[in-house]
């Protein structure tokens, strides 16, 4: 009878497993059990790219209008600026007349900048809430001319020297400001000057999507760089555009109509990740549950445990996958409600979960095409050969690394087209 | 008696069948029928390339005129033209002072055309009947200015004003005009200005091609492009060229006379696609008749039907494809034809047609290849491997199509090379 | 006796013909034959690419020459130009303004020609024997101009109508000739306006090098091209060098001191070619007595003839080749000798012929490879696997063609980086 | 006994052999011998690497000091240098008045050159040891100018005439000098002008790592060359900048600390090289006794020699490699320890050094890949194949090297984009 009782056992158990391995199609066919997980992971490949495109559209919208606002201050800002920027820095000057020219230029059009501007912009306080001009030079402490007969003196430690033009002093007096004993550079023994001013913009565009438009603070820095003292100063251009809340803003019309649509939808995205969430859960649970049964019963009958291989069979990579694709997307979905209705602004954490997880839901999808023959035999012939592939690039790579690094020390110098770094042309070629 | 008339009429049938499959030169080797299909596709190849080729040329006459005429438009409307559009508009203007000056440059531009034209340019009416150019503006309906005490107060309606400036107006008087209010632009709640006006030219070159010259509309419109309200604004030029019957065109000296050939080789064209097309028809409906004796055979002898695949063997795809080109070509020359006496100018249509159809009839020279022992081998090789390499490709898109909406999300913003949106570097890397 | 010396015979022709078909180290060890003609090869080809190398050098100094002078010409004679020829024209203007004030720029450059040209040129007489400028423009007949109530009227005959400023004039009086009726240009029916004069010139570097500098006439002539009436009007440069005497050239110093050498060598060379096209054709000739005694052994002891492909065995193409090649090479030293003492100037023919025997001596190096065993299966495996490519081509070919002509029918005109003729890119991709 | 003893011995051999030839991983399990020598390698890769990878920054700072200061120069010694060199000339002109105007720019730029240079840049004494510019002109000697009546006269011996402008003149008087008769140029006879002018420099960047700076002198040299007599005058600026000793500099304040850590890591590098200097010469010279005893005990017992390939099995290549790497390493670390002192600036020899020696440890690397089963599969399969690939581009090289002559000669001239001389598209493709 206990033979008996453990032969149906044994059958059942068997029956189990041959079921926990089956594909959906085989699944159906053999008790009728409809697939819903699949059907769940289907439309939720479709929700989430949706969503995933929504958000890129809106988010590319946003670094668009940053972009464009940089390279409309290096029109207003820079002197001889030609519209593309030289190497990382965006222009360059030779002679000390362009160098005043080029600094007094910048600080005219600053206080010009209401009646030349095409934009909203206001001016914005800075760190020491004053609203003007931060101008700061770094020079050698102390240092005598560099003349025929002369020697040359120079202090190795540096001072940095600055001066604040305030907007109202630009805005109503004369050009007082350029007899300033500050302005009388001694580039011979000038670092660098700094020219540094807070703007506030607001990206008016959004509005027509019937959305609040968000306001920015423009914190911008342009640096003219002598620290070479080759003859050539590198004029960079930095801009740090951060979205603040719009206090004093007021639009009236018709607006915030489709807010509560988008956020309807993010709603339901993560409706269906949970559901798909819970699903792959009780999947993992009931297969080791399985596991733990044919352990019993492999003590029991052959007094033996099973095999490590074995038992990893059942912990299933694909549903490990879809459970952390899931709850990046949960999360990145509430992220992205919150952005939505403004009371966040952090597009670069939303962007980082959104992307990752549809990157491994479509990832996902290679698991039901491993449940065709052909494709499966490709897939295991590759992992087959992947190993001496690898090894064979190991060795490659380690001629070529002692190659660049020797071709970059006795090459690079005297050969312009040769790159600066070698690890740069291995990685980014 | 019947058993004899029988086996003669399967000899017969198998000799029919035999021969239907037989290649034009074994065709001829077997019965000595002179393979008037093949003489008359070679004729058809040359002569269909031969009308495409100059019908082409004749095409890319036209379309160098407008684009011609469009870069002069632009180097005479748009101030500081450079010669090359940036990205897909003309050029761009960062200040106040700028976007003035570029309007006002437009419209005196406009009513100095007469004098500085190189081309036989008219002013046209518009839709509304008048000679002049019209100014329309969309802004947001009402707002007070931002500045640094104040909020911004913004409606979001968006309003459109638009004023005539009319020819005769512009001849006469002075420059009245810019003192009007309409030209007072509040550039932080202006969304665009678009300039339009309509031009008459005509394509005198065809006079030297003796050919009757057509007469144009170009409809131009150029929009100062403010709605992303990043200081930055974009002059788009957008012209739309119409070829219009030409009323008070009075030509003289020797025109006009190769007219007729053209007409006679169109007219041969058709006349041979109207052979082939009879002929390739009437060998679908002897193939039919023969796959009817066929069947009546085995339904007599083995009293069963023929199978569905060996039944699709009769209708010869490539008979199909002539058919198909024939009827295309048949069409397209008529076009043509009506072109050439000016009738039409739907020089799109006709193109298509007449470039599908001579593509068809290029790929219908595969089939002659097909006899060939050595290039069959090929073909059936190539049929064999198919699946696998789809199901690969399937497979590997997958992959690509979720990297690179990933990418496009997370990296894209950051790094100015990734393309604006994913799909666009699938299709057209 | 006569069975022995058949014998003999026999034995002596199988030794003559093992001999023949031989490479030249198994001909040293079996008759201690010395390989003059692999030697004598060997010398040509260091001799003929050391002559050919020399001639490309000397050569290029006249290309180099004609084309700086060219481009100079361009920023002398027209006004705005950039350095950069846009498309096959040089340059582009837009308004009638710029189309008067580049001509007038032209013509004074002309006659101010010797204050401001950097190289020793003269101004030279056109083909009317006139020193000065030649202006013609070609317009339609007759026409009234284009306005909004008039009709256009045109007679499609082109009249030309020239006009002759001769260099006295224009060096003598005031800028009377912009007065003259020829400059009132009606631009609707204008059709292009040519400016053709002649300049002298002498290629002074070849002094350098110690020999007789070569005088040039410059045919140049600008075309203004409006025969599209698209509003553009199109500048093209042209200018026709040739090589003349130098007339009245008076060199005194150190010169003419190295043609001797030169002379010789392309002597030396002469006799070697000459030398080996005797060998090859002794050769040759010994052959075909070879298979003359071949054939009349076997019509004697077989009573049939030899078969063709045999045959063929015994005129070594390769012999051939070096034949063609040392005609050529002769034909060409002569030439270039020619050339050197200044009888000739017929660059264009001696590169052809020195170049193509150059090519043909290094192809002739294959057959020595071709000695080598393993090389040789390459070549036969090559040989076998011809046909199949061959064919596969001509089909993929057959299907590209249509798919040109398709593409550059129906997308050709709207997409403009569709190459102007699908020829052309099959072709010079 | 002596037989026991032999055998004991030829046991003691046949250990030690196999010894020999086991990986340091066998060598370990066999006798615990703890692999030394490995660990030293590796050691050395990290720190030859870093040495190098330290130097090459370092001496990047140089070479990009040299080239900025030199674009600056040609900023402000070249009239109209549009910051990209055209070809390998920096500018080109066409008329005698850009000509004197680019002339007379470079010696007012140079007077007022501590007005308008950002660099502390110092006048320097010449090879007369006279301060200011030296401009020679090269001519024919004599010649009468080239008219339409008259003959051109030219003699062909060069002559060269120089002028002094002393800075002190320069500062003091007006601009006398362009009354000079050296200034009057006659283009038609003028071979090259050239300014050559002495600036001493100092590399200030260095104070910021906290090294001491260098010194430089550039001997700048511009010129104007006209001996193609093309019409076309090329500048090019040539600048020689040399390391020298800074005599009069006086440099302050907290310097010249790290220096000591510098120069003891290299003299680490240098220990370790030594260190694994000694280990492989030991080891090679373990390998000569092995192979001496092996040699006693085959002349004594089979009284023959070893072959010769066994015998050069016992040299292993690998040490030789280490052993010559090492002493490239040492010479150059001891180089740049005199750099860093500033008692050498010969940075040259040291980066070819020390970048080829770290070239030849990181190739060293490849002998430990060896030791996998299948990397060591693919080294043989590759080895097998060679000599048929070489061959078979021996014989494709000669084909396409004739090919090359023939098309630079007859396409060369007439084909701007066929390369200037075709073994530099050969070998620089």
């Amino acid at each position: 009878m206990t033979h008996l009782d453990s032969e149906v056992k044994e059958e059942r158990l068997r029956d189990d497993l041959k079921f926990y391995f089956m594909n959906p199609c085989e699944k159906y066919r053999a008790r009728h059990q409809i697939p819903w997980k699949l059907g769940l992971q289907i439309l939720k490949i479709v929700m989430v790219t949706t969503q995933l495109v929504r958000f890129g559209l809106g988010n590319q919208l946003v670094v668009t209008f940053k972009e464009e606002n940089i390279v409309s201050f290096k029109h207003l800002f820079l002197k001889g600026y030609s519209g593309v920027d030289e190497d990382d820095y965006s222009c360059s000057i030779y002679t000390e007349e362009d160098a005043y020219e080029s600094i007094f230029f910048t600080i005219n059009q600053y206080h010009r900048l209401k009646n030349i501007s095409l934009a909203p912009l206001d001016y914005g306080e800075n760190e020491e809430k004053r609203i003007g001009l931060k101008i700061c030079k770094q020079y050698y402490k102390k240092g005598t001319t560099f003349s025929s007969n002369e020697s040359l003196t120079i202090d190795s430690d540096v001072e940095i020297g600055c001066v604040h033009l305030d907007l109202q002093a630009l805005l109503n007096g004369p050009e007082d400001w350029k007899q300033l004993p500050f302005f009388k550079l001694e580039f011979y023994r000038l670092l660098q000057v700094e020219i540094s001013f807070h703007l506030k913009g607001i990206d008016l565009q959004a509005i027509q999507s019937r959305e609040l438009p968000d306001c920015y603070v423009f914190r911008n820095k342009i640096t003219f760089d002598n620290k070479a003292h080759s003859g050539k100063i590198k004029i960079y251009f930095d801009s740090d555009a951060n979205i603040e809340e719009c206090r004093a803003l007021n639009i009236s019309g018709s607006i915030q109509k489709n807010t509560q649509y988008v956020l309807l939808f993010d709603a339901s995205v993560i409706a269906i990740c949970l559901a798909s969430l819970i699903l792959c859960t009780r999947s993992i649970v009931l297969a080791l549950r399985l596991r733990k049964r044919l352990e019993n019963f492999f003590l029991e009958k052959y007094k033996r445990r099973v095999c490590d291989v074995d038992q990893w069979e059942f912990i299933s990579g694909w549903y490990v996958l879809v459970i952390i694709s899931d709850l990046m997307t949960i999360i990145g979905s509430i992220l992205k409600m919150e952005i939505t209705v403004k009371n966040l602004t952090n597009y670069d954490l939303c962007s980082i979960l959104l992307g990752t997880s549809t990157l491994f839901v479509w990832i996902g999808v290679i698991r039901y095409l491993g449940y065709f023959q052909a494709y499966n035999v490709l897939i295991l012939t590759m992992q087959a050969s992947l190993p001496k592939v690898l090894r064979f690039c190991a060795c490659a790579g380690m001629i070529y690394l002692g190659y660049t690094f020797c071709g970059w020390i006795v090459l690079g110098p005297y050969h312009e087209k040769y790159p600066g770094f070698p690890l740069k042309c291995c990685f980014f070629p």
